[in-house]
């Protein structure tokens, strides 16, 4: 980098404010797509994360896995199969679920952390209770989907408060029955930022934001009211797969979060960028 | 049960002085074989972890689980392979380990002391670097099982602080690379006794417990010095799979734990027998 | 006592939801009568309360002292005097009361409570102001009986808080002058137990409960609701000395205290059979 | 009292650095003798010692109380018996004993002490286990008293700390059976100094210190180096009852309580004249 | 001084309530005029605070310094300048009074308290934002004089809790710019009583107090109810340089604090006499 | 700036290794010269001080402020004299000294990183005692020139503790009378970061270090070892003015500080420079 020292200077206290902003506060980042799979990527999204937490950031890390489940699903014999685009998850499934999210994504993130000088541990929704599902009433049968119905953020505090940064694996633990529930990263991330009054949620995504123009990278809206929403969905700017993340979003900061963010996890350390810098990235609800 | 009101009542008068004894006290319990098995011992195990809880004990489970990676590798079709007794884990059993004990057998068991009124949160040797490793060096070669170099018990005490139960899957962060280690769990149980200067570690088996005439389940030795334990060795008593064990208790007293337990899994609520009456169950190192 | 492990193991797990309930929670135990006169069942309750110390339970034991006074005024010369049932206390009367109570039943407690492994305390009404009382208006002289007016519970806390089980003795200081005054103990362990927020208050008696029929000992009611209670006493049902105590009782649960609970203190243990096992014995208050 | 403004501002000025000098610090005090039997010197004390605890000082009172214990002896028709100035303590003494200290003129001076302002607690050797004792090996035999073997300080630190004035009667629990022994008071008020870590110990006698001449009490000597004792032990100068004191005051001082000091207790607030202003009373030893 | 022990005991035991009154309380103490002139006056009012604070009072001293700041400006070649009473400060003079204010005057007490044997800190209303003010609005220019709009006693509580006894100077940090700004001192003393729930407020002045007859010092009125303030103003008997400072009085205990003194700094120990002794000096607000 | 955000990404996780080697750390900052004559530089001094403390650094500052006393001796008609370099202090220039490094100088930097978002106190040697000091003992006569004799950094700690950025000037309490000294302020930080035990002690000044040809300012060196100091000063490389604060740096690191640097307050944000990016400034002691 043909950074000089007086630049170096410049852009660290250009952070100043923004450190300021966050420090002592919890962000929530929903961690998936790209950005999880590229090893530069996730490398860069690691680091984000320690530096953050040095100066001060509580950062709990919500994680999804999609593709290493698809993985381990083919290796076992079976094919993944999806219904309206949501996992069509029977008890066999379910368990490669648990499986890779908890013991493979999860704790592999964990050690990531910890190399780059972190202090990390993995967590998903059955330890400390964290999230209690019943099953996700559906218009098709969806199997072992469920839907949160309480966060109790007992454990995600107490890990905060010795330091720790949690990883999250969003399954929950069954209300209506012993069956553990494979259920939404997005929303998970959604909740949990609300049950620990975070300052902020990010949905890192493999897009740039909500799109002008849906076809056009160059079109991102910056910022979106959250009073404007409707009528960006009805205009079908918002469509789609960003629908749920939207809807996420805005359920967050009704319910208490300051701000949301979904942004491209396909550059690298946007998570830095767009809170420690005057560049935004990506469309941020205000 | 047919027990009179004042039985009951001798029984838990009986247990007065044992729970004195380890209130406050923290015993590390290697739970694996038979009783993790079959449904009914497990859950007779949990009930016990919970009271043992209850009354003031701080308890440490530490799990293997041999049998679900057994299935869970022919279910990709990988056949378990085993060189002297150990698993030869090449990188993609290695995957499977780490995925079947933290995210399957480790987070059903603290769903399951959760349900039963516990509070407990699932761990491995990851989660805040507690187990570091190196490759094991052995006559031959077993791929990715390690040593444990160092133990850092600094998340156990936060957790047990907080008052969780922490359940630990006995996987490690190598030091030598940036592989994870399959770690042998009794010696895993061991080591972590002392880090935690534990009052006791069970471990629990498939066995009565050390037996004069090892034919004979009704010889059980009840008690035996560590002084004794090179001519038990050399006598033949202590032979086979048991010779690992028993140094692994030999290794905890030396280093500090104040008693050692080798005992009969397959009886139901032995812990809770061995740990608050007047009954002893296994062999006990004194 | 031919209980086998395996049953022994039952009883205890049997327990287990019991000090699940009682864990933290506070039990005010008024302790009279013949389970404080007979050897066998002091002893027993002293365990009783060592043990539930040591399951979570804290324990606040608030005892009488009648035969022991009587003892002391006859070896002074004096006779004992009654009037409608209560003591006639005049100023020497008092000074003895204070005396056996403060100085003799209640140290004696606290030592008998500390040879069997507790750490406890023994406190009266002066100490830190405890029980403030006035003189008891009542329709016949009876010298030196007060009535409380305050219950100023911090020095109970605190020793609770500092891990003592503190024993109460029931005299009060005078705020109607420098007067000492001698309190009923049943009441005082009823407002005691309201000022601590207590989980459970219970008397010990020297009958079975409330009897369907008073003079068959096999009619016991197990549990009376506090809406039955006058009928109850218009019935002749609650009568006598009884009426009084269910006064305390009921009391006691319109002011906050989750349950109360008459019982018979003839009945070895009975403290641990009702507060730990499936067996209720006396009558509960519902 | 006609002291003006100005002298009362000068008075209190005096007193600064013996305030600062106190300031945070334990005192012990041995109460006895004609200050605990008048009326109006027992109130200069109880105030003395309430205002020693507002300026921060932690004052423990330790008492005795032969007279009132020689009352109820003769009340229930039992005469006082000295052996060698000694109480011959049979079984039914020991009990008088114990009812007089601890439950009459422990809890009198708590009451007093409320009343005045302070916040007090009564304790005796029994409450958290405070003094251990064995039997006195005497040349004759004196029944129930005892030598303290151990001081468990801690009851007394808790009460300390909790803001409480602890009141202690010297009685102890056996550990060479089940008996409670009578002990003596300065020898414990001494023991409980050193095991507080006290910074003085004021013995409270009805003489005015070490008189040069023994006749005369104008032959005060103010201060008494440790050193000099044993030569004005055999000069005669320390005789009779004053030799037990002086040792109480040498032993505690040898075992790093800070000062000690024999005065005269029959001087309205001779407490608060040593330690509050330029007037020392009685003997110092230094 | 020809005080006897005893009257010495006496004048203590007379401050017992006062001292008891005071405990854990907060007194500000606005300090200025001959009290800061005289040498022996100011070492008096320091022991004053040394020894209030040793008793268990929390001082907190607010202090003037007109004189001071009228020599220097001398020494620099400025003539001081006042309108309406109000000095009149341009950017040169508010320099001087910051400098002589938090440099000369503040840190000459804190030495002064400090070599009394107390623990003290210099502050002013920059330290930890303590006052923000703004441009007074006035009739007249008056140049850098603010009126308080902020008090953040944040830092002063600090510095109780920590054992300091702070000193404060009446600067305040501009909010409408840059500036800093003089700030009147007995309204400062007033605010801060206020920010502190202060327990009492004492002027200290070069008069008796509010005197009935204006001219004659011996027709001190000792007690004023705030609700007679508006007659006695409109009589006269309240009027000049009195008026503003009874504002101050009448303000802080509208606003929360429980007594205000308005008092004659020229009494040697007037402070102490005032707060621990049954003569009252000089005014007080009730 | 035109760095962009991927650059700007670059720069903060350059940092990242520094933060978490700074992070909680006390670094003492001496503050003089050119950065705190030029308002740009000491704006970039204040913000490279709030930014440091959000990212965990505990920030002291200790300054000087030759030019300013100077400025105000000649405004009150007094000529500035100095004897070998170091300032003669009579009587009438020691109350400037402290009025103008106490009162303005001090008071103005806390209002300045008060206003840059950090929270801030200004404090001298008297408060707290933190300096108490001697005459210095020096060839020629320099009035109240003081020299160090302890360091009582309570007040220091309890500060960082509580969150703020103390800034210190560097007068000190006398112990051998009345007066107090003027101290040099190198020395003085120097003193401070040994009894805080900080990481790292920086001296600012108006060069860029110790030069290897003391003409050429490209000569600089980056790293000298403490035992090449006097191999250097005797080759002439370290002379002059440079070899008072090289003996500060060398006494701090023998005396425990782990690193201190001697670099340009010219530059702007070198202070951030040095500790957060890989270019050093200036000359650091290893």
């Amino acid at each position: 980098m043909g950074v000089s020292g007086t630049d170096k200077a410049a852009v660290l206290i250009e952070a100043l404010p923004y450190i300021q902003k966050y420090n002592g506060k919890i962000v929530v980042i929903k961690y998936g797509g790209n950005a999880m799979v590229s090893p530069g990527l996730k490398n860069a999204v690691i680091r984000d994360i320690v530096l953050l937490t040095l100066v001060g950031v509580q950062v709990v890390l919500v994680h999804g896995g999609g593709p290493e489940i698809n993985d381990m699903l083919k290796k076992t014999g079976k094919e993944p199969s999806f219904v309206n685009g949501q996992r069509y998850t029977d008890k066999e499934t379910m368990d490669i679920v648990q499986m890779v999210l908890c013991g493979k994504v999860n704790k592999d993130l964990v050690a990531s952390i910890n190399r780059a000088g972190g202090k990390s541990v993995g967590l998903c929704g059955l330890d400390g209770e964290l999230f209690k599902a019943v099953k996700l009433k559906s218009g098709c049968e969806l199997g072992l989907v469920g839907e949160i119905k309480t966060v109790n953020a007992g454990i995600v505090n107490d890990m905060l408060q010795k330091g720790y940064i949690p990883v999250i694996s969003t399954i929950a633990e069954g209300i209506d029955g012993n069956e553990t529930y494979n259920v939404n990263a997005d929303i998970a991330a959604s909740k949990l930022a609300v049950a620990l009054s975070a300052e902020k949620l990010i949905l890192l995504t493999d897009v740039r934001g909500i799109l002008e123009n849906p076809g056009d990278e160059n079109s991102l809206i910056k910022e979106v009211q959250l009073s404007a929403v409707p009528a960006l969905e009805k205009d079908g700017i918002i469509s789609g797969g960003m629908i749920p993340k939207v809807e996420c979003c805005v359920e967050a900061m009704r319910s208490g979060v300051r701000r949301a963010n979904i942004q491209d996890g396909r550059v690298p350390h946007s998570i830095l960028i767009e809170l420690l810098s005057d560049e935004g990235v990506g469309t941020m609800f205000i």
